[in-house]
């Protein structure tokens, strides 16, 4: 899955493409470490080390530039919760496998997700709704499974979106502490808080 | 409590005092719309109606108005945990007690605690350091009323620190939507989390 904002772009090539990703990953770890609106659009040039005209070749604005990293991880979530639908399984087991799914994006992009989670006020208009809607479209997953394990007995009467932002909150903070390269592995992490939001929303035995 | 840059402070007088918690709040609010980088020393004066040496007279520098915000969300939640601690009960009923006053906090400070999630990267020294200790010592509570609970056989013998993690990312999270004036209150959010935590962690029935 490629961002909206490119995939119709005659310019578009592998090169094209893979120097622009390349920009990308460089640009989110700028962010991370001093903010979006800190960092200006000639400091952007200087790391990626080329000029202005090239940075409006490759992505456009900096704006561009920011949703392209809400993309690039959304992207990757996306296309995990693609891959846990496309596994099927019962709604405890989808729960599990969305987790593990969501914490090993977070624990491979931890700079996107930091720029991700902390800047996305600064996108404006049709940026803006356009990350709406994914996002929305993640949370409807969670939801959409926690509403089958419901449906089915497995899991409590819980209010099935409360539930999903408990779930999503669990989750999505770790960005905080789980680090790439760090002691804990996205597994070690994803297992234990599978354990605990499934037993969290069981069915108790008998009933 | 106040925050420790200001209790020896000899100019410090209750007038005093409220006007620099003013001038917090109305920082925070500023930091929180457009990022503590991006927001300069001028616009601070302009948004709190003084000069430039009415800064330096009530909070010293930008950095240790960052640290003030920090502080004013802390105090709050330390006293919530110390009320926790004053009420006693079973580390469930903490743990719920916990859960009360920690959304209670996120749901009347909303600015601060979006720049005290965001922002804190930017404290440095002793600042960073105190913050770093002050937040670490919450953590120790959490990870203390669960450690009590899988002691006393209440809760399972679960990972005490990570478990921890889980809960605060649950509770923390909801910043992002948990909003003052909003439709849901911190009650009804903290009533269901509560459930779903305790839930998840309880030794099961017969054990």
């Amino acid at each position: 899955m490629v961002s909206a904002t490119t995939s119709d772009d005659p310019r578009r090539s592998v090169k094209w493409e893979a120097r622009r990703q390349e920009i990308i990953d460089t640009s989110a770890q700028v962010f991370a470490r001093q903010g979006y609106h800190a960092t200006g659009i000639a400091e952007l040039c200087t790391v990626n080390g080329f000029g202005k005209g090239a940075l409006y070749y490759y992505i456009g604005s900096k704006e561009e530039l920011l949703a392209a990293i809400h993309d690039r991880v959304m992207d990757e979530v996306m296309v995990g919760a693609d891959r846990v639908a496309a596994a099927g399984g019962t709604p405890s087991e989808q729960l599990t496998m969305l987790g593990d799914e969501l914490l090993d994006v977070i624990h491979r992009y931890p700079d996107h997700v930091w720029v991700f989670l902390h800047e996305f006020p600064a996108l404006t208009g049709e940026r803006a709704e356009q990350f709406r809607v994914r996002r929305r479209e993640y949370e409807r997953r969670v939801e959409a499974v926690l509403q089958a394990g419901i449906d089915a007995g497995e899991f409590r009467a819980v209010d099935a979106r409360l539930t999903a932002f408990a779930w999503l909150g669990m989750h999505n903070y770790t960005y905080l502490w789980l680090k790439a390269g760090g002691r804990v592995s996205a597994r070690d992490v994803a297992k234990p808080f599978a354990d605990i939001f499934l037993h969290g929303i069981a069915t108790a035995p008998g009933e």
